[in-house]
């Protein structure tokens, strides 16, 4: 067994470095800061086991909202629930993750005793591997890969018995990009978070899209009632409010380009980003984060990339004039 | 992988077969149907991840209730989330589940390559299995096994490396029975369900009660996050309510009661039980769960008890008459 990763949002640990500070502003992670209005919940949705068709409802409205064909969703109590899951569904394989990522997928195809290995593009990553792992688009870069490439790439997995896994944690800003249509064609995952772009991470609530021999052998590992009743609840609500969405986008999007000119403006090179976070380099992101985490601001620095700082949406003027102004003092 | 096992509270099922009905009254659970009243809750449990912090408060929270030491409770997104990964924790082993009972436990051990066997006594179990697993007060019949039988068990199994697995998912209406405080021995993990005694099975919250090592170890299977946040804010507040836990103890006793005589006075033989449901035997069982059916009221019978049926409590007066006149035009 390998150790946990660090992630962002773990306020503990910033509150246990800086036990003085009350007033920190979160920006570590890609959720988004405007969460979906918290509609009222059915009672039965806590009180009772969560049954098949509590279950089903959500999962249509989300082949709806993801466009994938009916059937192609299996509500999990968040994605990384599926990423705990999934390599356990397959024999020792050789699994190629494309380009630097969201680390959790390599960990845990590592402990269920699958090969590992990083490659810079989905055509080496299908040339070497059975399983291939594309986020899409990437975190933290925002690198998208062309849906066409990635559905070429299932073609050649799938001939050869192995598994295209598309996370599209960020996809709903890019939906330019899903391949949720394709759903149920052989070796095709997809995997959809609920709570990155409804702001609504804490009730563990994500989908995955897939073929049935996939979902089955998901269902069998999650046993009954793996899925909280609020968050069906919710999700069912909320993925059928198109209006909600369309506006959630632009909202984004138009926050985003607009932090992006802050940390320009700031001295920050923009390196990348999606509308739910933007990727920055400087020289001394290092000194840069920890001079951020003393004016209690977190935002997301990554071992392996020691330049890189990762920001999310600051969720007002305040926030925003905050941060501007730590990073002005800095510049 | 084998087919999934039929549960109470399936009201889906129940609709499909009945469609015309729409009165359901669900006794085929065990669940409280008087919750622990739903708290205003941080609507950051719903927004923000799950930090280590809030985890930590709500397992504290548990080791307190359940009487066990500091550090031994695991939050898990449900006891069924438990049953699922422990099996995969060992290798192949000897696994004796202990009567007839809950019957996900076998599944779970044998869908991950273990040789399950069911047997009558916790001695014959001990002395057949690596691993065994009781159910205490057991579901359906309420027999309940004696702690020190228990402790001696435990004993026994670890000192060659086995395991003794207590799933006290009914335990608070019996707390005499509770092993709980005998938790960070080698080899005792006692399994707690949140949602059938506070009456919240939809919010999917249970508790492992365990060593360092079978933490560490369903943890990693876990992956991050794996409790929601409003699970574990609910959880949080309701186990430090020792004056709702004592009253509802009480009033879970008395109606228990209460619907033992009722079924008795309608010529049901009550064959056992816990404060959260009754079992009652009767020749044609089969007859009477569909009657039942039939007038909209939903109980638990076992394909492999023909005799048996079990009643939840019903939660009100008019539930109580709707059972009573079902019961009495039958006898």
């Amino acid at each position: 067994m390998n150790g946990p990763i660090p992630h962002g949002g773990d306020l503990t640990a910033a509150r246990a470095r800086f036990p003085g500070r009350s007033d920190w502003l979160d920006l570590s992670t890609g959720i988004n800061p405007w969460p979906y209005p918290l509609p009222r919940l059915d009672a039965a949705a806590w009180t009772r086991l969560p049954d098949a068709g509590r279950t089903a409802d959500t999962e249509q409205a989300a082949d709806a909202f993801y466009g994938a064909p009916p059937g192609s969703a299996l509500a999990v109590p968040g994605t990384q629930a599926a990423l705990q899951l999934l390599p356990a569904l397959r024999p020792p394989s050789r699994m190629a993750v494309v380009g630097f990522t969201y680390q959790e997928h390599a960990r845990c195809w590592r402990r269920a005793g699958h090969a590992v290995t990083e490659t810079p593009s989905l055509a080496e990553a299908v040339a070497a591997a059975d399983v291939v792992v594309a986020v899409n688009p990437n975190n933290p870069d925002g690198t998208g890969l062309d849906p066409s490439d990635l559905l070429r790439a299932r073609a050649a997995l799938a001939a050869r018995g192995g598994w295209l896994v598309v996370d599209e944690a960020f996809g709903e800003t890019r939906p330019e990009l899903g391949v949720a249509g394709a759903c149920g064609a052989p070796g095709l995952i997809v995997l959809r978070s609920f709570g990155k772009f409804f702001g609504h991470a804490g009730i563990r609530l994500g989908f995955v899209l897939a073929d049935a021999d996939t979902q089955a052998g998901l269902r069998d590992a999650l046993g009954p009632w793996a899925v909280s009743g609020p968050a069906l609840e919710l999700g069912r609500i909320a993925l059928a409010d198109r209006p909600w969405a369309t506006g959630t986008r632009l909202r984004l999007r138009a926050a985003a380009d607009r932090l992006a000119g802050l940390l320009s403006a700031t001295g920050l090179r923009v390196v990348g980003g999606t509308p739910l976070f933007v990727l920055a380099a400087t020289e001394d992101a290092a000194g840069l984060h920890e001079r951020l985490m003393q004016h209690g601001i977190m935002v997301r620095r990554f071992d392996e990339r020691p330049h890189w700082l990762r920001f999310g949406l600051p969720p007002d003027a305040d926030a925003e004039q905050r941060l501007r102004a730590c990073l002005a003092a800095y510049a």
